[in-house]
């Protein structure tokens, strides 16, 4: 999937919304248990009412792992079922992988050619040979962790060098302008640091981000989209628990779709008044 | 598995080797291939000819993602066999995970829950969330990218911040003090900058260090055991191609296990000059 076809979707449905598929067994509705695949049926269901109001789906593969084998399947299943009913939603596989090399080309061929991903999520800490592997196949993404939400980010991401007094995550986006372009790199910025979106434009003006942490984790949705929106709208705001979790009864499906459609409905807002 | 535990095995055994197996179908003898499991199959030979000299094996979970559902089975099998049959023997998953909070907790689950492993490895960019939910399992350990050998290392790990002025890598050796001790933190320390042990030492004086890269990706064991070895040995060090792909032929267990008692003899010699 190249950058046009996922910003002309975003026009067309008038949404930037990525829904995160972090099914836990532990939370899906009581009575899909006693189906066959739990975490498939309850996926399917989920993707189904939210397709509409969704630009992209993101399975986080932890969720996943963490069941074995038959969440390995459900995995799997998964993402097959997304792109042949949905081909034009861009499909991620969240798994922050952070090896190097040949191995780095495994999981290449996990996600891009076993499974039908679009996108994997990077740890980037051994440099380019992390991602350069990933971004040899045309029409496929790398999404770098750049600037994160999470109290420990400044271990390492706020840390300045003392050579170029950039900042670690302010250099991370600098080398995904040199391993690639805005047609293969995406970065992981995080919605609560909404303020660091003017100058992480600064530094990559046309690259689409992925915006976790709206919702659930507390970022604002306006602040990102008035600091972070250029002009091929370049923003995937993802939301997990807000939707997929928002009720736990029988209606889930049909909670999941309205939730999906009332942030839909803010970022048609949103695409209208922040266009750059 | 704790500290003692390890530190007893290298010293009955007379060896500090880990036998990583990067088990690659395209690789493997052609004979195998009409096993109906090939992959555990050769795994299974190579740990059955090698445990006698090894004492940590280290499956990268990308080689089992790669071959999908397959694969996932097959590090399972694999990682069940060898904790049935080979309890002592110490297994780390080479997954090089780095996520965070919530997910990191699903991970441990994959890995030190519904796999037996006793060790995950881990890519630190967001800090310290991405190790301590690995901490709370008593008797697991999490492995932390730390100073790697290739070349684009240096894009990360040996920036130095401005206020402290310690190399990345150094950070990330003193974060794992912080985070825990040398009863569940080991470091990942690429075999090719065996003159970086010395500093290495300083900072992290017990914990074990685990070194990739001596044989193909050509480190030295001599130099590693030099300025790596303290006083508990406090090294694994890997060898993956050297030894599970000595030869191709029928004989390759065979030769996997002269492979692997060639460096267990060498270690057996350095433990006796090197110990501090």
């Amino acid at each position: 999937m190249n950058y046009n076809e996922i910003a002309a979707q975003i026009q067309q449905k008038k949404s930037f919304l990525c829904v995160g598929l972090d099914t836990d067994i532990n939370k899906i509705p009581q009575h899909l248990l006693s189906e066959e695949d739990p975490i498939f049926a309850f996926n399917k269901a989920i993707i189904d009412a939210t397709a509409p109001y969704t630009v992209a789906y993101k399975p986080n593969t932890a969720f996943y792992e963490s069941l074995g084998i038959k969440g390995w399947m459900a995995l799997d299943k998964t993402a097959k079922y997304i792109k042949e009913k949905y081909p034009e939603i861009f499909l991620i596989a969240d798994c922050k992988r952070g090896d190097i090399g040949n191995t780095c080309k495994m999981y290449a061929k996990a996600f891009f050619q076993e499974m039908p991903f679009d996108a994997v999520t990077l740890a980037p800490y051994m440099g380019k040979d992390s991602v350069a592997p990933f971004l040899e196949y045309e029409g496929k993404w790398s999404i770098i962790l750049a600037l994160t939400s999470n109290p420990s980010a400044a271990d390492y991401q706020y840390v300045k060098d003392a050579d170029t007094n950039e900042l670690i995550y302010e250099k991370t986006l600098k080398y995904g302008q040199q391993w690639g372009s805005e047609q293969n790199i995406m970065y992981v910025c995080g919605a609560t640091k909404a303020d660091k979106f003017e100058g992480i434009r600064k530094i990559a003006p046309k690259n689409f981000l992925l915006v976790p942490g709206v919702g659930a984790q507390g970022g604002s949705l306006e602040e990102v989209a008035k600091y972070g929106m250029n002009e091929n709208c370049g923003l995937l705001v993802n939301s997990s628990r807000g939707i997929i979790y928002a009720s736990n009864g029988e209606d889930f499906a049909k909670v999941a779709s309205e939730k999906a459609k009332e942030l839909q409905q803010q970022m048609a807002t949103l695409l209208d008044t922040c266009k750059k």
